[in-house]
């Protein structure tokens, strides 16, 4: 994979998908628990041992919480500027 | 929530929504880390302090492993019998 596609109409996609399959889903805090269950789901298919499958789980979990971390980020301020025309104390 | 609609499916139909967006998803384990993503970014979204969006990943990736190994155990095996006409050394 040369880099994720994600964008929120992927989301909402998803979202969708599963939402067709129950309702209950258009809640967010449903569909991200569906989010967490259909990833279970497809590592137990997966043709590897447990404990491989288990450490992938693990690698996926901290790969949420970086996501989580970058998409929560507040967006940069805009750079500072030298405010013009007000009395600063201390500067010469 | 009364109970999880988590079916073959509904993993199907969402999978194919993320390949919709990214063909290369159609590899399983492109798929499992869109899940982890959008799972990510759906948590950043939600109104709360961001320590407690980090509780609910934590919780998240422990319902991943639950249905991970629910999933893996493999089917009981049939109920043991008496093999039938069989001499067993040491039995009277």
């Amino acid at each position: 994979m040369s880099e994720m596609q994600l964008s929120p109409k992927m989301l909402e996609d998803v979202q969708a998908a599963i939402s067709a399959h129950d309702p209950a889903a258009s809640d967010d805090v449903i569909t991200v628990q569906y989010l967490a269950a259909l990833q279970g789901m497809m590592l137990a298919q997966m043709s590897m041992p447990q404990a491989q499958r288990e450490d992938i789980a693990s690698q996926l979990a901290d790969f949420t919480r970086h996501v989580l971390s970058e998409m929560s980020r507040p967006p940069a301020p805009p750079p500072q500027q030298e405010a013009f025309g007000i009395w600063k104390p201390g500067k010469s």
